[in-house]
């Protein structure tokens, strides 16, 4: 049972991700906090409480940042839409927002578990992530482990080089690659070419039934829309519920060890994550300098299977529909 | 039959390079000039004299720059050993040099060619070919197109973001990138991967026998050992050479089209050509600027069709071997 | 009546900026925030507490970020000794800490209060001002205005770019610069030139008597140490207390308009604040664009008035001589 | 008697900079290379060719470069006209450009005259110095030294941060302050505030009399409409030939050894000559690096002798005078 606050801007894929982690029996949501990104964050917290208000998910959901650490503001409005969640149709929310700020709720929840037994689970720009890190520095050595959403290893999909989510707010990636602690990218690579929504999945969902199938087979017809025109997907891509799938089964994904910067000063290349595998025995200028001692201490996702992932998803919606009923 | 002239810092597949240039009908090889980059421009220089000597490659070579534009000195030891080409023996050079400096031998053989008929192969850092830029622009429209050796659209060789060539002088490659002529890059992406010697295109070479074919599997032999261990290569990467081959038979190499830019201010990333594919649509935020027009005059090498290459590296050898019997 | 917070890193000069806010009555001194800088964050809040307890000085005192928004740390310690304030006795703190963070402190003093009545006063690095804007960006139109000791539009004093405040916290200056409220930059052209404590201030402070007057004079034999050998300056400067003194009485400096922009990527510049002064028409390629149009919306204080900033000094210390007898 | 090579953009203030090499007895002029600074390089070859033939200064003059070497163009035509030379009128040129491009005329006349006996004095962008490095390193330990109008210790005139020559060829700038010989900034903080034309240099030019007090006196009429409307200069600055003068008479500027790094990647900063003086025992952090050994090999211009300057200035015209009629 892995305990995790999602830190998420839905977002399409992160509605997915949220009912993927409120639907596995093996997940223990502690809380859903929101950050602008896909959309503001009025939009995604929004989508936030109306997404677990549809499907019956109680759990706190506290509202974030407005905007990057320190660049400015770029939202994702070409892929998501006006709402940030265009295309299925939602219900008003019909709870309330945790009291608190989600910098302040990701800080105490940690602090009030044990040591080492809550996982962050950032979907979006990881802007709260690093300002939570920023006020209470003891969470980065209280968190269990980081399994991040977002870079890339070889190409980008804002630009040909970085990745939205560390794009859209690169200081805050680079804040949270650079803490002394454990961190999995979850990225493009394996995103956006293995975690497809395919025919198949596509059919198994609809052997659901319910809104709840109705609801993800609309997320992926709006995407495919935009996914296939501009970013030239051949299906819907399920970014953020990778990493929800990775703590369900580990066996889900495989990994590498590498050492990640985020470029945050290039002309070209703001918002990359470069990642010098250990498999590589470390590039020979990486940082500039030959021979330099490198730490591969980032844990980069590399394959997926794709099969297991589809049966979490379609293990997760039946859950939720027969709770829903 | 193509005229070029081949400017290259001999160097394992560069010397290659020169053999197919050299043994090829239709490829008129109008000069060589060399560069510092795999090792300093003495040592390049030597190699491709001793080359020439030793094949019987009768052609002008002028030496070039003996370091990059305006960043430090970087060179490839570590990849080719402390002669630059370490393995083979070659036997010292029975020529003398061009009496001009590589610049300007490529300005006035550029110069005194029929406009657009002749073409430019480096396959080093690309100094030599900026400065000539810098000194005399005339030659951007009088050139008939580059084909260059370097680069990558997804990840490099010498840090995770940049190739050798690229990132041993950034800021030549970008006022070459930059500059209005036509440019195809051929990147690792084919030559690390595709262009490989393998055991049959071995087994080829060392049937044709002679001192050329032992020269050849000598350099393979060298090579295995250091991209063995550094750069995690199944067999030795014949780089250079693709070039050539794709001015001798372009349907060896297949191609896109993309707006190419070489980073030259980022932290991790210095030297790296990113790529924004056509075929993309253009990224959403490529420069910065969302919805920026973009023109994607450039062409990037894709697909290698390495049966084809094979034959035309054992055809040059066998060539080069009669006539110099 | 300025009702001020004071955001400091004591420090020497610090002490004698809150010494001097809460000595003056025209200064509403509404609480102390700690931040990192001339020493860490647990030395420059004991330094605060221990000033205030030495001086009878009953204010809040809200400890804040141990470390910069994005860089790595740098502190003065060379300066301010290992201390942070090295040099005069102080007394342990005999009051608590505010229980909250200086970044909440801000924020909910801020809107606590009616909107435009409440001045910020960073006179360390400006990460707590940077984090509350970023936490609650409600405060940028609610305060009254920021006066920031930091910056230089000549020449810096840790570099030969950039001053020490925004040095070690380049990023947080962006976002304290770019933020849509009214900034006074009180820089070193001022603060390191003009605000010293020359021979005849030392002798009226020294006429002042008691612990404050030794504890003052102290201050200035410490630094006098320190500035001499690295900065070559002759007496003392008394940077922070010119942001008091500049809301006490504006007459006390002239001020320019100016469009001010914080270098956060050069290689040699970072942390410069780059002053582009309306009375010079906006520089011809500021930004890199020739005829973009400047706004010139930041004050820049340039002139300061030696005799009037004397007499606020030994006024303040006068007066809580007085109270604490 | 001082050899030298002027490398100039005339641009009004290098007119006069030839004129007082041309016209000083202690100067031996080996010849004028031209570079597009001021104006592209077609206008300043003219400039240059004009201003010789009016006053009968016979020297080679060799054309240079048409731009920078990696960055974009910048002119200064705002400062200088349509013509480069806007105001004065000037004869059509009478003589013939040397037949040598500017790089290979300042190699073959280094390296054609005894070692360390030649100096350059670039007063444009450094394009053909740094061309000149690339092409042939060999000078750099010929050359007796390099006595360069441009940077500033304080503050720029293109940029807050950027004087023109510097901003407009940052690399080649970066090149040639690099680069292992003896180098001289000559910059604004000596040229634009103390080296002006004075009603009583622009009095005593009067008095000389002729066409080439004529042409002074319509360049300074027409210098400033430009630098009084722009840059807020009480008189027009004089700055080229400030290098020249240093070279009669090295008594007319007092100087400081420093350390200056130009500046290639600021956002805000580009072009800027960042100078670390050994005055102040280096400053803390620079480079990034506190406690690095610093090397202080550059010498900074701080102090004019404005009476001995306008004397040579006087003086040269008188004997020009002579020496046409």
């Amino acid at each position: 049972m892995e305990k995790i606050i999602l830190d998420c801007d839905p977002g399409h894929d992160d509605a997915i991700a949220i009912l993927l982690a409120a639907g596995n029996p093996n997940i223990d949501l502690l809380g859903i906090t929101t950050v602008s990104g896909n959309h503001n964050v009025e939009n995604t917290t929004r989508n936030a409480l109306s997404t677990c208000t549809a499907y019956g998910i109680k759990v706190p959901v506290a509202k974030g940042s407005p905007g990057p650490l320190v660049s400015d503001q770029v939202l994702a409005v070409e892929i998501h839409g006006e709402t940030g969640l265009d295309g299925p149709e939602l219900p008003p929310a019909s709870f309330d927002l945790d009291r608190r700020h989600a910098v302040d709720f990701i800080i105490e929840t940690v602090m009030a578990h044990e040591p080492k037994t809550v996982t962050l689970v950032p979907v979006g720009p990881y802007t709260n992530i690093a300002l939570a890190i920023r006020k209470d520095p003891r969470i980065i050595g209280r968190v269990k482990k980081v399994v991040a959403m977002g870079g890339s290893y070889t190409r980008g999909n804002i630009t040909p080089a970085a990745e939205f989510n560390v794009y859209a707010d690169p200081e805050a990636a680079d804040v949270v690659f650079r803490a002394d602690w454990d961190v999995t990218m979850v990225g493009l690579d394996l995103t956006q070419t293995q975690a497809l929504a395919t025919p198949d999945l596509q059919d198994r969902v609809r052997a659901v039934g319910g809104p709840i199938a109705k609801f993800i087979l609309d997320i992926w017809a709006f995407i495919a829309t935009t996914h296939g025109g501009l970013l030239q997907i051949a299906y819907p891509a399920i970014h953020d519920a990778c990493c929800v799938a990775a703590l369900i089964d580990p066996a889900i994904i495989t990994t590498e060890k590498a050492d990640i910067r985020v470029e945050t000063a290039g002309r070209w290349t703001k918002g990359m994550t470069v990642c010098n595998f250990e498999k590589m025995g470390g590039m020979r200028h990486f940082g500039g300098t030959a021979g330099e001692q490198v730490n591969f201490r980032h844990t980069v996702a590399m394959k997926l299977d794709h099969q297991k992932f589809c049966d979490l998803i379609v293990d997760a919606l039946e859950r939720l529909s027969r709770n829903k009923a």
